[in-house]
């Protein structure tokens, strides 16, 4: 009965979700300019009222009831994730949650023409208005080191303890190998493809790959935006964006690492809407499953053979003369760049590291804003040898930090390594793994994926569902592939 | 200090609202088909939430502290309108107006393919659902009959005693007049521009004609939908849509129309934000703009001399030995035809009268779904001289009943009535108003309805604005140009 009594409180939370959602997309992807100070003001409403609604008496009294009961292990488990989100909405002052909210809709919009024209300077205090409120913030929680905090409210499993440990074995690992895949021929001088790939030909080749990932069309759109994201508008209306541009087909990778977040929440356990368990593991989990389809599938020897005609009829005439396994190379060319989301699988953990190093700054070490390019610029020297040549194609070319979402970019490595363990697992318990990708059946793989992580959604831990971590693991897979 | 508290409270209805129309605009231009159980619960909960707000013990308290003091003209205005909502809302439950919205979002969604396949058998249970929820509705008001509670809604300044009047002398007058331009031969026999009309050039011409009626675009958007609107989703940001087909240019006219609707919107007074000051007097002054913008310039000499040249740019091949003035002719072409939203000024009203007299059979006579496809022939065969050969160009072509907007209908006309009085009160006042139109001047007769309707919201009423309406006069300006 209290279960009961809580999913039908919490409906109203997953409605107010699923508004907040749809306002912020369609910020992102339709909106007319001029009315962002209108929608700044909706969308802090709209939080304010999430807030105040998940932080009620009646609900605490809910959850306290529910905890006073004898459980089952489900219920029980239930009880502690609620406890756990109410604990961090409660700490939290409604006024904050509306300040953070107003500074990061303004900072986005901000952003998005900053990084157009590399102006630094006008993005800057917006910037530092975000430090600033999410040091605050950090106040609020109980945590080891502020960092910690921020951390937590991507990945409650991993402590910055942990993390530093697995990045920084990782870090070592990753230099070696760069340093060796340099010499290297195959995956290095491999010639691009030649472009301009035409804009509608790239737009059918992203929802064709969608639709084969298993995104039904019939729930689902895909749209153009300044940075490429994934949103649940609702169980049934799954939202991605790419963006094209004619020189390269980066909007194909970035197609499928949507597709994996939108397949994540496409599948979550409908029956029970509004709770944790309508919710994905962590967001480490949630980077695995679009790494997965970004990387595990997307660029697999056995993908690209498969996709080759259809990319042949697309772009005619970039693809003449070039082989499957030619492709195969071009999707995985590694050369070091400035741009993390361009970047192939070998340096990507370079570029998350190096964001991850100066949060740690900017949170334990009191770092601001001012000295931020500097410290990036000297890290991209160090870890990838590369100084930008701007802002744009430096601090300026992700959204994340002007969207108030420090300690999430660790998940993105922490979600590469599950994604290794997930590949590691697929391939041992499903025959014909690889013949399925080369044949573009991708079915059994997508449904694997919904039975053994998605339709659980929080109702387990991904320590339990996935087993430690292991760099050793991720390292040897890319030394497989990179020095093959 | 009560207006103030009376504005404070009310800043969050505004809010709801626009959360509403950007759930409803989505849901008609960009959701996904499949999403759309998810989204008729969460216009549902919108809707709800709007009513408990509104019908609060603590704003009723309010705007009884309001009417118990020593008023100002307008602030006893403002009561008197608070005090008209607050009844209207408080007589309906809750519960009604949550079946209401959910009816509404699944008929107006089984109307748009019940249209596409001319599938009335699929749609008539959602109409007949709507026309039980309405007629339940009726019985919450107090209203003299049925119907009259419907048009109240829509406009509460003509009772249907007044409308019965104006339609009926009305409907004569036109039938008298269509009688003669049949034989006419200007408007009659002037061939149509030979499509097909590119898309993308008709898309060109619509942006371009929206920016010179004076909607900014930068707070506005115009996109596709199966029956063109319009909708307000913030002061900011102004929403319209048309449709597109490669054998004609209705795209333009219906542009026009949205544009009328949304400048409205723009340009309401902000400072009265969530109040009825800021809503439109009612639907048929609404109308009155659109049809203004559609008609009185769209359609007028001086704007096809005007709009020639850029015509002649977009679609060189249709336009090709076409005069300015025969432009003109072809706007106005005058022949009985079976779509609304298609017909001159000419027969468009009789258009309106038939589905006046409809409604008021269904809701004054208790007319059933079953009979509405006969009697919409019966009265086309009289009035137009025609009869559908499908349902989709009968009773299918509107989206209105789908959307439970009964009562609606009627504000068309009476909207036709204001316009023609707004377009004589022009002529009038502004010295060189043909002049500006004929050089794509707009800016004045944009500024001229801002000052003098717009900016009022619902501080006037509508018959001290423009004047009683006079049929006569409308008449005799078709009669001007029809038989000219």
């Amino acid at each position: 009965m209290t279960v009961k009594k809580i999913k039908n409180y919490l409906q109203e939370y997953s409605y107010l979700k699923s508004i907040q959602s749809l306002l912020h997309w369609d910020m992102e992807t339709m909106m007319p300019s001029g009315a962002i100070e209108d929608r700044a003001a909706r969308l802090s409403y709209i939080q304010g009222k999430i807030h105040s609604h998940i932080t009620a008496k009646e609900y605490k009294n809910l959850i306290k009831e529910l905890e006073s009961k004898k459980l089952r292990p489900l219920e029980k488990k239930l009880a502690k994730e609620l406890r756990w989100d109410f604990d961090l909405y409660e700490a939290l002052p409604e006024q904050h949650v509306k300040d953070l909210s107003h500074a990061q809709t303004i900072a986005t919009h901000a952003w998005a023409s900053a990084r157009k024209d590399n102006d630094w300077k006008s993005f800057r205090p917006h910037l530092q208005k975000l430090i600033d409120l999410k040091r605050k913030e950090t106040g609020f929680y109980k945590a080891k080191k502020p960092y910690d905090a921020l951390i937590m409210l991507h990945d409650k499993e991993y402590s910055s303890d942990e993390i530093n440990k697995l990045f920084g074995d990782l870090k070592t690992g990753l230099l070696e190998l760069t340093k060796k895949v340099k010499k290297d021929k195959t995956f290095v001088k491999v010639k691009d493809l030649k472009g301009p790939f035409d804009i509608k030909a790239q737009k059918k080749l992203s929802a064709y790959a969608a639709a084969l990932c298993g995104l039904p069309p019939e729930h689902s759109r895909l749209d153009i935006s300044t940075h490429p994201f994934s949103i649940n508008i609702s169980p049934l209306d799954q939202r991605i964006t790419t963006r094209y541009v004619k020189d390269n087909l980066d909007s194909l990778s970035s197609t499928m690492h949507e597709v994996g977040h939108a397949l994540y929440e496409h599948n979550l356990p409908r029956e029970w809407e509004g709770t944790p368990f309508q919710e994905a593991i962590s967001l480490s989990v949630h980077e695995s499953q679009s790494r997965f389809w970004e990387n595990a599938i997307g660029r697999s020897r056995e993908f690209c053979k498969f996709i080759h005609p259809k990319m042949k009829d697309l772009f005619p005439k970039a693809m003449k003369g070039v082989s499957a396994e030619e492709l195969y190379q071009v999707f995985n060319k590694s050369v070091p760049g400035l741009i993390r989301v361009e970047s192939s699988e070998l340096y990507y953990n370079l570029h998350i590291i190096i964001r991850y190093e100066i949060e740690e700054m900017i949170f334990n070490q009191g770092m601001n804003s001012e000295d931020l390019p500097e410290v990036w610029n000297e890290k991209y020297k160090e870890y990838l040898g590369l100084t930008p040549k701007n802002y744009s194609v430096g601090p300026l070319q992700d959204s994340h930090w002007a969207g108030g979402a420090f300690g999430y970019f660790p998940t993105y490595t922490l979600g590469n390594l599950i994604s290794g363990s997930l590949y590691h697992q697929m391939k041992n318990e499903l025959p014909g793994f690889s013949k399925d990708i080369e044949k573009g059946k991708l079915n059994r793989i997508s449904q694997y994926l919904k039975e053994n992580i998605h339709s659980k959604g929080r109702s387990v831990n991904a320590k339990d569902l996935i087993g430690e971590l292991d760099v050793k693991d991720y390292l040897s897979y890319l030394s497989e592939k990179f020095e093959d």
